[in-house]
């Protein structure tokens, strides 16, 4: 099949899912739950010739790690699925009502956004938290797995497809792409797919924006910020600023540049690189940083890298405002935490850090749908409209507007024979 | 100034603009006011020379007539300023709390979305009621209007700029642009704008879309359909066809298409073309049609056109099935309305129907921001995320997320010391 017949197809099924009843979407749910179950041995064997396949080929340890897909990883995903069937629905959901005058009532009603667009990286589970989440939602999935993964996604992908098929999900709303001239395909098919949500590397992501007409939801660089302040307790600084940055480097909510307010410089900058040091961080610091202690110079450059590594960027600010104005120039909008013990600071930070997650004395890895009780996410978005930070369910939902009347007509209100009433209705949409 | 140079004013200004008060804002909504009453012979001067102008070169006298800006408008203008100033401050409010481990604690506040570019039309209250919305809701807003109304946005752009400066609303935070190029230029300014909003003809918004990689919320198309079933009540149907047809032809929200269903053709299309006969509407009609009224004939090309005329397509279809597959083909996902009295097919016409208005038994005419009692609107979206429908503050706003900790750190659940709780919260944002 064309990957504009998959679309298409997708495209189809979509307009009949978000008629899907919840009862119907809670038991194809639990039919993949139990067909990941009793197709476990096919599963890791797929899964094996991946990683037998990837061995040969050399790829890294940790990705090979992430790769694994063992009876461990089986239950956890569907562990996964049965809290997602204990959410709520989201379809259907009156958001708001207005009386527009006697008998013609606004109902605002929360739908599925259509067709959704994924590329994610080499974890097998990815595919069926996506796939869940969207089914859930009552979105068709265009799915693109990483390449080393590739058996695995195959079989999870057609396993989830039969499963949903017997249990009446309309056929074609979930599609595996298999190569990357799909994904090229498929970011020019705008009349069929609603949303792309890219995972992956920068340049990725950045070739994905400047390729498609279709809106986007992501985030390129996670370029996030520990600043610790004046008034930070220096002990509970050092603690988060370790865990933000050392915990696991390779993620977008690590922390990539700390900063440090000038009056606690040189108290805190040594015994921050003290904790550092155990983890052999390579420290990028300014000018003022490099009169403390010892480390490597920061350029401008530093502070726009991601590292996803261990190393950090570190400067000495004046002021609060000099933290908050580095952050909005050098970040991603990803994720910046300040350290303070001053609430009216804290507060600043708060509102003037233009982020989609801001913290106050807590690590930047906290910034995830799980860790938020989403249950899953289908990424991280560091978009200003939509949806910003963890993206769980609610991202992957609009709404629609539906009026009733009883032979309403305009032409009474713009000759002011009828007027508006504009009255707040209580209780959810529905035809009398 | 630049483009760049006024876009990055707008930038700076919109980070300071996410901490204002909601009493500092309708303060400034207050000095506006009273600015454009106490001005008010100046700008009907400018007006009154950019009506000469455009008289001069012939302007049309439909646009002539919106461009007109008298003592009427500028007095409904400032009606719609209070009704602003009277809605509930939208930003800083708590939308969702989480206890997500003891004095962890994650909140998701509402903040302006930040720097806002808008094109509009030849109005100049378009710019007044764009220029409040952005204020109230927190924005900075770069804006271009018509050419035919430049003396008079001139003016009125510089009234609300002195009015709100010295209401001490950060300086930069509107920007008047006054040329194509200008526009050409702040389509390429991604790093400084979040949203466009453009009004405007079809080929316009397309060309806005194709060459930008900023965000867009708007529509092109307005290919409203009225679909009359065969349990519609037929006197009602006539009313609300003509009225969605021919109360005001020249707006996107006008019906373009009529659909039939064939057990009524016969009644119905005679009784229809003898009250769209009294306003000379042109009817284009398919084969079923043309076996029935005198008409000239329909091509696939007419259910594509927005006609914005006294014409209309006409379709012959078996059943609301075809009806739901002919609109989600050709519509626009603007406005479509349904005619029957049975609620059955009303419920699966407005479930299936990918609109962001689905109405049932009144006129299209009704998918208006003022008529569903936003105040104003900044345009009406086809977008498939973020804003639907006619959007007023609530599409100026988006989210982040907030996280109040006391030294939490990443380590201590991924090591199973502590673990999440994810408890619902009650009560609005605050730091203990």
């Amino acid at each position: 099949m064309s990957i504009q017949n998959m679309a298409s197809a997708a495209k189809a099924a979509s307009i009949q899912m978000a008629a899907l009843d919840g009862d119907i979407k809670n038991k194809a749910l639990k039919a993949i739950a139990g067909a990941l179950l009793s197709n476990k041995e096919a599963i890791i064997k797929a899964n094996s010739n991946d990683l037998i396949r990837s061995e040969q080929e050399s790829l890294e340890l940790p990705l090979l790690k992430r790769l694994k897909f063992d009876e461990h990883k089986i239950a956890e995903v569907i562990e996964g699925i049965n809290s997602l069937i204990g959410l709520a629905e989201p379809v259907g959901q009156t958001l708001m009502s207005t009386e527009l005058d006697q008998g013609l009532e606004l109902y605002k009603v929360s739908c599925p956004i259509g067709v959704i667009g994924i590329i994610f990286e080499s974890r097998p589970d990815a595919l069926v938290q996506i796939a869940t989440l969207c089914l859930k939602s009552g979105n068709a999935v265009l799915l693109k797995g990483g390449r080393e993964a590739k058996e695995t996604n195959k079989i999870l992908a057609e396993i989830i497809e039969e499963a949903t098929i017997k249990a009446v999900i309309p056929q074609g709303w979930i599609q595996l792409l298999e190569t990357r001239e799909d994904v090229s395909e498929m970011l020019k098919l705008d009349d069929y797919i609603d949303l792309i949500i890219p995972r992956g590397s920068n340049a990725f992501v950045k070739y994905i924006l400047q390729n498609s007409n279709i809106p986007v939801l992501g985030h390129a660089d996670g370029i996030c910020h520990c600043y610790v302040d004046g008034e930070a307790d220096l002990k509970q600084a050092i603690s988060i600023v370790n865990d933000s940055k050392t915990q696991y480097v390779a993620v977008c909510n690590a922390t990539e540049t700390l900063l440090v307010h000038q009056a606690i410089a040189k108290e805190f900058l040594p015994l921050v690189k003290a904790e550092l040091d155990k983890s052999n961080v390579i420290i990028y610091g300014c000018e003022n940083t490099l009169k403390v202690i010892e480390c490597e110079p920061a350029s401008n450059e530093s502070y726009a890298t991601e590292y996803l590594d261990y190393a950090i960027s570190v400067k000495v600010v004046k002021n609060v405002e000099e933290a908050i104005e580095h952050i909005n120039h050098y970040g991603s909008g990803h994720t910046d935490a300040i350290i303070t013990e001053n609430n009216a600071i804290a507060n600043q930070f708060m509102t003037l850090v233009d982020a989609g997650n801001v913290f106050l004395n807590c690590s930047t890895r906290f910034s995830d749908g799980f860790k938020y009780g989403f249950g899953a996410e289908v990424g991280i978005s560091t978009n200003k409209i939509h949806a910003r930070g963890p993206v769980g369910l609610d991202g992957l939902l609009i709404y629609k507007y539906k009026m009733i009347g009883k032979g309403h007509i305009a032409k009474d209100y713009s000759e002011g024979i009828k007027s508006f009433t504009h009255k707040k209705l209580d209780g959810p949409f529905h035809i009398d």
